[in-house]
């Protein structure tokens, strides 16, 4: 692939272009050495000073580091990782690190939820919350939230400013959002979602939707949570041999709390379970 | 946000734009209604001849569906769903299923790896495997991997058209892959990306990433997976009271196969541990 030598645009502009999109689509990954400038004169079809000018242009930019004698290579990206295999929400996982998360509320008022809303919580009678979340004043993503209204009487936007929607559950109402099934899709930005996250339309963006369950087992919310492509990966621990022994909360038939769980046997058993299987 | 009168665009073009980017950015869910003939004549200052021809625009696209005498909806996609907490490969997570997924390999040599790629494994003395999967003819995802070249010599590109890595790396040559991180990202794809996956480049693409270690804990591969957005959705099952007990294949200080597994003994302890915990 060469430059358009008849176009409008500086050659040095269609190289940083060219190199520009290759590393924002990851094809040359954060640490990656950039190819030598005779690799990139060979096949540009440029001369060096071109190459240097377009480097340097990619290095104003903050999408690679120059180093004296050593390969140029792409810059580590300023981004937030989130941990998707826990119910946890984005607030705690934050403030466990040490790293404040404001919130805006954009809107909190009864509306009727989509079908797949609908559908997990069991009921049309739904309250839609829509925040920002921001993080050194530049947003990190845009949350819309569907939860049953019964569940949530009286609740207030002024509650949730630069506060956790798990914790208020849990403090304010006794609901602990405990599990759930996601889904992550990349999806473009649209006009309303590149407006309030400071993006591109068209860009992409990370999507994070699901439904989250109480310690009941009862349906609490279902959410949509666009982020920030540029600042946010989710990690995730894979395994073709993890069994997972969930620890509930149980009750018994008439709803009561359950009586103390014997933990020493529990580790007893754990232990004697590790040894037998090796 | 209404419609542009003095451009050169029709109305009804301007307003299907308008809507298609919001299916398309998921802010209209799949399933959701589309808002009322009035209340798109409203939001846009338009005619309702004009809504109604936006409309049938996105119907004659498969975005939305209309029924008769009831609501316009979003129409769900038509996507593959990847559960991405197993590190079973994609080949067998399809094959599963009965769907049969292709690959073409479009290089397989001997290369340099990225620092990710090289810190993961702990070598420099890589193959490079670039792989296009197709259901249907259409391409899903591009896969980049990195093996260690020692330990899969002989490996040729023939070996892995329309064939699992996974499979062949177990029965050719001993290795099975268990467990590592991933990372996930949205990333906009570049020229050779969208040539690739029949994309537009700009266009988003749902990035997995990561390393996989083998059944002795050695790094086995490392790779990049860049799938199609519109195609490919991930699962992931969410807790924040889930405990893992990693049931590995051991070994001994010699590197001997472990002896037979008591899994009675076993399944025993854990119908116990779940006696216990309730």
């Amino acid at each position: 692939m060469g430059v358009d030598r008849r176009g409008s645009r500086p050659l040095h502009q269609q190289v940083a272009q060219a190199l520009r999109q290759e590393i924002l689509g990851h094809d040359l990954p954060p640490g990656a050495a950039l190819p030598s400038e005779a690799a990139l004169c060979e096949r540009f079809g440029v001369a060096r000073s071109v190459v240097r000018q377009a480097v340097a242009g990619l290095a104003a930019d903050g999408l690679v580091i120059r180093r004296q004698g050593r390969p140029t290579v792409v810059a580590p990206p300023a981004e937030y990782r989130r941990l998707v295999q826990r119910a946890t929400g984005l607030f705690e996982q934050f403030a466990r690190r040490g790293q404040e998360l404001r919130t805006t509320v954009r809107r909190l008022c009864p509306a009727e939820p989509p079908a797949p809303a609908r559908a997990f919580l069991g009921t049309a009678d739904t309250l839609q919350l829509e925040r920002v979340r921001l993080v050194d004043g530049d947003p990190l993503s845009y949350v819309r939230t569907w939860l049953p209204a019964e569940r949530v009487p009286g609740l207030r936007p002024e509650d949730l400013t630069d506060a956790s929607l798990h914790q208020l559950l849990t403090t304010a109402y006794g609901l602990r959002p405990v599990r759930g099934r996601r889904q992550v899709r990349a999806v473009a930005a649209d006009d309303m979602l590149a407006e309030a996250l400071h993006t591109e339309p068209g860009g992409p963006l990370l999507l994070l939707e699901g439904g989250t369950t109480d310690q009941d087992d009862r349906p609490l919310e279902w959410f949509t949570a666009w982020h920030r492509a540029d600042r946010v990966v989710f990690d995730i621990d894979v395994s073709d041999t993890v069994e997972t022994v969930r620890i509930d909360a149980p009750r018994d038939e008439a709803g009561e709390p359950p009586g103390p769980v014997d933990l020493a046997r529990a580790r007893d058993l754990v232990a004697e379970l590790g040894r037998v299987l090796g």
